[in-house]
């Protein structure tokens, strides 16, 4: 409970950094800034952000480039589900209760909201070399961000997905891995990593975070296929066993329930003993992590 | 004659550098790779590199990073043509002669396709800090790359001018100046000033490039709407009055013909004035800048 508690008040703080670095709501563009403000704001968990801001604090590092790699890793994971939720891709109509973007602005605007973020994403990180004492660690952290986001990275594994729904494919393990290793993982990988660049980590320890940023999102994944089983509806607030009918391969219909939760278990404790092996710890963080994989919804 | 012989084998030699850069086309994503090659390889004037080519070697600019800075910006470029023809934009079947990325792929991959160059573009161009003896000049490179490509520049203008068309707004002048300035002048306008940034030019320089790269964006612009009036179908390959059909404001309804091609001069002049100040000359380039504008197709 007092966990939740602290997660809840990070992320107010967190909701108050994304503001900061949004575009005023002004000019010819005043409805392009309203359509990407209102994904914006929709009060998603700010898990990535989080991440980043744990990571740093547990390199010792200091200083305000931090803040602006926040508000363009949340504007990346903002943009991607606008796009996702577009007619042409899942289609859906609510997001977390509220409208999705596309059905309050139209799909122009909310393709044009998509491209908008992402961009201004990059134009956020890229005025750090203004103000950073650091400029290398300021290069360091765009070639993780735009990688990670890439496609080799969040873009390239939703297009598998895609292709994999559309031609109603029968998905290898393989496949099925990239797809999460890519869609699921690469953001939470950028996360942590890029926390870590900016507060002057080694290269070791960063991709000792790719590692473990790894593991964070696989067992984050294998733990929503086990939910879609064997979840509390009310609590998930959506409807269970939605793989089941849509015939999707899972960790769940591959490996069966136990050795699913065997496998969260494996990745999720491989991540916390990389997380405690840096020498200087930070056990929020390390809660979070947890909280994450045996999270109830 | 010579000129546009020229023209053909510096585009065909940025083709190359283009594919270069290009990811190749093999792995678990390889659809999204040839999505996005499609349409990097359909043949475009190649126009927006070889702008910033010529001020780079204006300013006397020698090293490599120019190329991926090159090659990003057509990524940019592409990617927006990309969205601009999806069926919730301007729903065009063909361009160039050829079918549009979403015929071809499908409209959720070349939503995928478009994100992936937009996001590549930012991976080249960032990759550069690894190799470039000049850090801050990719830095400040990058900052104007990402700002034209945004809300604040291309994507701007593009979210104005959707706006404008679905609700069948009657223009003003200013949102109309606002349209062609950030849809069309602000890439012109990145590319000369980052050719500049990264050969070394004083900010003062590549804020007169600023000014010129306007003044050539609306001046193609104006030369378009007026080819729309009295051009040769045949060689535009496109029908005429497409603009009095659709009752757009443009240059000519509002301000005549004849005014029209004297804004066009006025323009352009002052754009080739603003290039010929700076001690240094690129012969090419002014006779590049003077065929865009009194052009025919």
């Amino acid at each position: 409970m007092a966990l939740e508690e602290t997660i809840k008040e990070k992320a107010a703080a967190i909701d108050e950094i994304v503001a900061a670095y949004t575009p005023e709501v002004t000019g010819f563009q005043k409805t392009l800034f309203e359509a990407m403000d209102y994904s914006l704001q929709a009060g998603g968990k700010r898990l990535r952000p989080m991440l980043m801001q744990e990571s740093f604090a547990m390199f010792g590092g200091n200083g305000d480039s931090l803040q602006a790699f926040m508000a363009a890793q949340e504007m990346i994971h903002t943009y991607s589900l606008i796009h996702d939720d577009l007619p042409a891709m899942d289609n859906d109509d609510y997001r977390r209760g509220r409208k999705t973007n596309h059905v309050v602005f139209g799909e122009a605007m909310a393709i044009l909201a998509g491209d908008g973020l992402l961009n201004y994403a990059y134009e956020v990180a890229a005025k750090c070399f203004e103000t950073s004492k650091y400029p290398e660690r300021i290069g360091k952290a765009m070639m993780i961000l735009t990688k990670k986001a890439g496609v080799y990275g969040m873009v390239g594994g939703q297009a598998v997905d895609v292709e994999a729904e559309k031609k109603d494919l029968a998905l290898t393990e393989d496949t099925l891995l990239f797809i999460h290793e890519n869609k699921t993982a690469a953001l939470i990988q950028s996360s942590l990593m890029i926390g870590a660049v900016l507060a002057g980590a080694t290269d070791e320890e960063v991709s000792q975070l790719e590692k473990a940023g790894y593991d964070i999102g696989i067992a984050f994944q294998i733990q929503d296929d086990i939910l879609d089983v064997i979840g509390d509806e009310a609590k998930l607030g959506k409807p269970l066993h939605s793989d089941e009918k849509n015939g999707k391969l899972t960790y769940v219909s591959a490996h069966g329930l136990e050795e699913s939760k065997k496998q969260v278990e494996a990745y999720s404790e491989e991540a916390i003993r990389i997380l405690q092996g840096f020498g200087h710890r930070n056990l929020f963080l390390e809660e979070l992590v947890k909280s994450l994989i045996s999270r109830e919804k």
